[in-house]
């Protein structure tokens, strides 16, 4: 990170202000519904309300650090003075789900001074929204305090009722847990951490802690997520539960010593961020998050280019074959050379099938896993080198692939799976990343799967988040695009670094493949807390939803047109069909679906939504006057009321219809699907059944006269 | 580390020996006057003794680990076999400190199997020399056992009596401490680690932990040395003194989460090494360390060169001139660049009055410290991202001084601070070293000041042993020499990488510059402790020893020949003549020696040793018949009786002799020296007094006819 991105503009101020300080403790911002105040108790501890209609959402709730040599770093403050402004500004993302945001917000920094000698300096800036509440801490430049660190965040959500809750397990490692939707007064997350053995690593101390985005509904029908924004050189925010108090506080991960930051002053953290709407359909089109990071530090992003990718992967995944080319990583012959299995996947022939398979639909990217030599041996042993991130396997004749994929004008994605070893990985990485530039990869899937090495960092802590950006502006100095599996989960960090395209950092599709897989509802809560930080590479697509491996009970909780809807309903832009072509073949008509659906978008709306019940949303397509609306469902069948009002007044469409078949159900006929086309305008609405597990996708285009 | 190194040629034996199993459970080896004995007890713990002359020495001693998931691996073994062989070869390091090194030991290879199942394998490998015993435990290939982590080593030293001893505290950080003596029973760090606030970092949990190389003397005149040998891919090993029993039990440096060592078998550790003479000599003449190393992994060796450097450094150390160009990180001006404070000493005007000190004494190197930036915010603050290794500021003019050196025939050496950020080192080592090939710098000095970064390691744990290792492989890759300054003590490894030329890893000259100092006898006992595993960068030749700084309690403990003499006994092919120019101008004809005395020999002959006392030594220079003798005492004036028996019987020779002028005094009079010829041949003796923490020099030349 260069230094100046944490030197704030606005500490600069203070000075003015100081001439001006108040002796009133209490100040509040207000915007439509949605009010905020500031104010000191009595014992000098900075504190915040937030409430909606005068009604309080989040009561008084306190603020403050411990820091290592000052455990108090909460109280004995006193307001020196306050900054107040307003900003209104609509900025065109490089890539995203609407051509132009509007970031319009009131902002009030409280800039404050402990009492105690030194008289240390903090700044708590506040920024309300229509759709929300943020802030964050901002420690200007001073004599008191340079270098410190963090040993407790203390800031506080104190909750103004027993919420229905959708939340994962607080784990430093993984974010990849089902969802667990209780009342906050029951959140425990003891059994669920114990007993989810499919996930690689899981290190979750607290019981009563869980991740964010936290999404939240009142009794009165007020929904509430809780997350932060601009994570950077600091550790992940988790929540620990106080459930007798209806309490949230701040739980940062810790690193290998249990500090939680090291931090210069002048220095800010990221934005905690509470959006509240009283419908469903606001958090899904808040912007609330990107708006608060910073815009984007790469200045020419020509080279930037979402797109759709099949890949060597889903075959591994169901067991088909294998990353690995050996059995075991000391299988040599005489010569030491590697004596194959013959099940590998990632074969030169193998690899040239996928090639076609894109070229022939129009699908821009191949993703190749298992191409580089170390798979034998690469996990469970907290092992430090594992790949060298340029070795291919025999099998795998890379100049061959690159030739052939060029000559195709398919684009190759790379496939560096660190095993968690990031310090192996930083070592190598530039060149890694040369090498990707020579033989012509563009992008980039990193992976993480495995205890980290530093040995004692987690996935969500400081060093680990320095290290994800690492990667990101290593990339973006080779211009290639960044799909970063089991990370931190996104914070709206993509708006400063856009080549930082995608990110797994949840449970993905591949869940069904290997384990016990996703309820139905899965996809319905998604988009309330994990993607409120950012796209998810979610790899969407299956088509061939039963016994693609011998285990009866592995399938994909879903139906093949849901699958289809996924590609709206789920936003990246790098989105995967992440089935084999050979079960694409077997259904071209509903594969044309995938084909026609983009991946970057000029405007969303949001036109049904309820955390673990249902979304429908309708998208329009970047520069086209094309549209493409999903719809699902948990595993309740419903009726998805569409209104097409959203169409240009006047012009007529053609809709494509991919629909559940009316006997389907995810559990016992996944595959029936209906295709159907209707002519349509913005004064048409479709009442459409949605089978049980299932979903629908509809691509509308403007009618040929 | 490729990974051909960990697997034993010796394990494949194994099978062999199975089929002529012995019952027995006692096997012995002995050479000259030493034995050792392995044996299992009844609990099938496995054990050794050492006797010297059929008294014991050690007495029985257990073996074995604790693993993380068998903390009994040190017991239910039964004996599998046994191998015996016997070796003798001669060879020549690259360079060293004797032309040819005997390699003579017989070998005894244990092979266990733990009764309970899985049945785990574990060799245990002992070897015998003239001059002591060593032995290592060896993980053969096995299906029971491949990774495994190490929570403790049980290799216990059961001593035979109270001996004297010189230690040095156990700290996982820091080798940086003066002496204690003491009986073995009164170890207790606890007062010395909490006053030497002059070193950085100090990390000494146990109280009773001691540093190896632990040097004893016994009441019957025996001297015990206790080390390791070939410490790779593992952590250090320091000792924890059982004060009741005398009991000496192996105590490894921890990771950040507590383990000792992650291992994949087949894997051996290091060699645990216990030199026993009847005669002080014998231990600084014993080369076991060495040859208990690999051979070099480096085929050409061409490039490498012991060399004499001066440097700008000592200037720095003593106040006249500081490593940074500003005084804060943050005085900048107008246009961000820093603001000189005007006492910066890597300025290219005084670079290249060293370069032409260098040149005109025939020194070859010149050192620059505090060239590149970064010195005004580098410690204390557990910071990562401090130096980069390529920025210089901006009055060190790199190519013009590249330019002038080259002109004058003289070498840079580069120094890399990484102010212990090993992670951010190794993420910029590559573009570092590229950046010495540029400039023409073909040695470097790095340097580990202050708390390791993956934060929780330390300085001597088995990650950053493998980091030292690393960095010494990049220089290798980029015929780059080495000098490592605050790594883990040597263990002989620049066998195995001769390009790792030096090493600091102990208290060297510079504490007498900015604290209390070091003691007279300091350099009396290193040669017997840290000195055992490797050369040591200890910089001497300071001409101005006292009134260097303004406390008047800054003085180096020496006189002034004393330092010409630490150029004999104080090895290191790559040796400092640390004084500015201008003290050695005032001094021409004692610098004389230090222009002579070279820093590679054929031969050395240990005259008269006594840890503590005394230390005089003779060398003799690669490829010539010059002869150079150096005789350091302690705080009390004596006699060096030379004898010159070891020149060539019936030449004639002409010898220089540096001496204590007869009123010198390391306090009160320590620049008074005396220098004078006299002619002498294989018959003369001298005895030649030494002052009060003094010594003298001697160059011995053939006599011109």
């Amino acid at each position: 990170m260069p230094l100046r991105k944490f030197i704030s503009p606005l500490v600069f101020l203070l000075f003015i202000y100081n001439c001006h300080a108040q002796s009133k403790n209490d100040f509040a911002l207000q915007m439509g519904k949605l009010s905020c105040r500031f104010s000191l108790n009595q014992d000098g501890r900075p504190q915040y309300e937030v409430s909606f209609n005068q009604k309080p959402v989040i009561l008084k709730s306190g603020l403050g650090f411990s820091l290592a040599d000052d455990s108090l770093f909460y109280r004995a403050f006193q307001v020196q003075g306050v900054e107040k402004r307003s900003f209104d500004e609509t900025w065109q993302p490089v890539w995203g789900e609407t051509k132009n945001i509007r970031n319009h917000y009131d902002e009030l920094v409280v800039h404050l001074r402990q009492q105690n000698p030194p008289g240390r300096l903090l700044n708590i800036a506040f920024r309300i929204f229509e759709d929300g509440v943020a802030f964050r801490y901002e420690f200007p430049r001073q004599p008191g305090l340079t270098y410190f660190i963090v040993t407790q965040e203390r800031t506080d959500f104190h909750l103004a009722g027993d919420h229905k809750t959708f939340w994962i397990p607080g784990d430093f490692d993984s974010n990849e847990y089902p969802y667990t939707t209780s009342k906050i007064s029951e959140v425990d997350n003891t059994e669920l951490v114990k007993k989810s053995t499919e996930i690689a690593v899981r290190y979750a101390p607290d019981p009563y802690g869980v991740q964010t985005p936290l999404m939240m509904k009142t009794a009165e029908g007020l929904y509430i997520n809780i997350h932060e924004a601009g994570l950077m050189n600091y550790s992940a925010m988790q929540l620990h539960v106080d459930r007798p108090s209806l309490t949230l506080s701040s739980s940062l991960v810790p690193d290998a010593v249990g500090n939680k930051a090291y931090v210069r002053a002048p220095f800010h953290t990221p934005w905690r961020t509470i959006i509240v709407t009283d419908n469903a359909a606001g958090i899904l089109s808040s912007h609330m998050i990107l708006n608060l990071n910073e815009p984007s530090e790469i200045k020419n992003t020509d080279w930037i280019h979402p797109m759709k990718f099949v890949g060597v992967w889903w075959e591994m995944q169901t067991g088909r074959s294998t990353w690995s080319f050996s059995d075991f990583a000391d299988s040599v012959d005489a010569n030491g050379k590697l004596i194959p299995h013959g099940r590998h996947a990632a074969t030169t022939a193998n690899v040239k099938k996928y090639i076609d398979f894109a070229a022939k639909n129009g699908i821009q990217g191949v993703l190749v896993e298992g191409w580089n030599t170390g798979w034998e041996d690469w996990f469970g042993n907290w092992k430090e080198n594992v790949f060298d991130f340029v070795t291919p396997y025999p099998d795998f004749d890379i100049v061959d692939i690159m030739n052939y994929a060029k000559a195709k004008g398919v684009k190759m994605i790379m496939h560096n799976e660190t095993s968690g070893s990031a310090t192996n990985y930083e070592r190598r990485m530039d060149t890694a990343f040369r090498f990707m530039t020579q033989f012509g990869y563009n992008s980039v899937k990193t992976g993480y799967v495995g205890r980290i090495i530093p040995r004692g960092e987690h996935h969500d802590g400081q060093w680990m988040v320095q290290h994800y950006l690492r990667v990101a502006e290593k990339a973006a100095f080779y211009h290639v695009m960044l799909d970063a599996h089991e990370p931190m989960r996104p914070t709206g960090v993509h708006r400063t670094y856009p080549n930082w395209i995608a990110c797994e950092a949840a449970r993905g599709n591949e869940f069904n493949a290997f384990s016990i897989g996703n309820p139905p509802e899965h996809e319905t809560i998604l988009p309330f807390t994990r993607l409120m930080g950012g796209p998810m590479d979610y790899t969407p697509g299956i088509f061939k939803i039963r016994n693609f491996r011998p285990e009866p009970d592995r399938q994909v909780h879903t139906t093949l047109t849901k699958q289809l809807a996924l590609y709206v309903t789920m936003y990246s832009p790098l989105q995967m069909a992440a089935d084999i072509p050979e079960n694409y073949e077997a259904h071209m008509d509903a594969f044309q679906f995938i084909k026609d659906v983009p991946v970057d978008w000029d405007d969303t709306k949001i036109l049904e939504a309820e955390p673990g019940d249902y979304v429908t949303l309708a998208r329009k397509e970047k520069g086209s006057d094309n549209w493409y609306i999903g719809t699902i469902t948990d595993e309740n069948k419903r009726v998805a009321n569409i209104s097409f009002s959203f169409l240009d007044k006047g012009k007529k469409y053609t809709a494509t219809i991919y629909a559940d078949a009316p006997d389907a159900d995810w559990r016992n006929n996944p595959e029936a699907y209906t295709i159907k086309k209707i002519a349509i305008d913005s004064k048409s609405t479709l009442a459409l059944p949605i089978a049980p597990g299932g979903g629908a996708a509809i691509s509308i285009k403007l009618a040929v006269n």
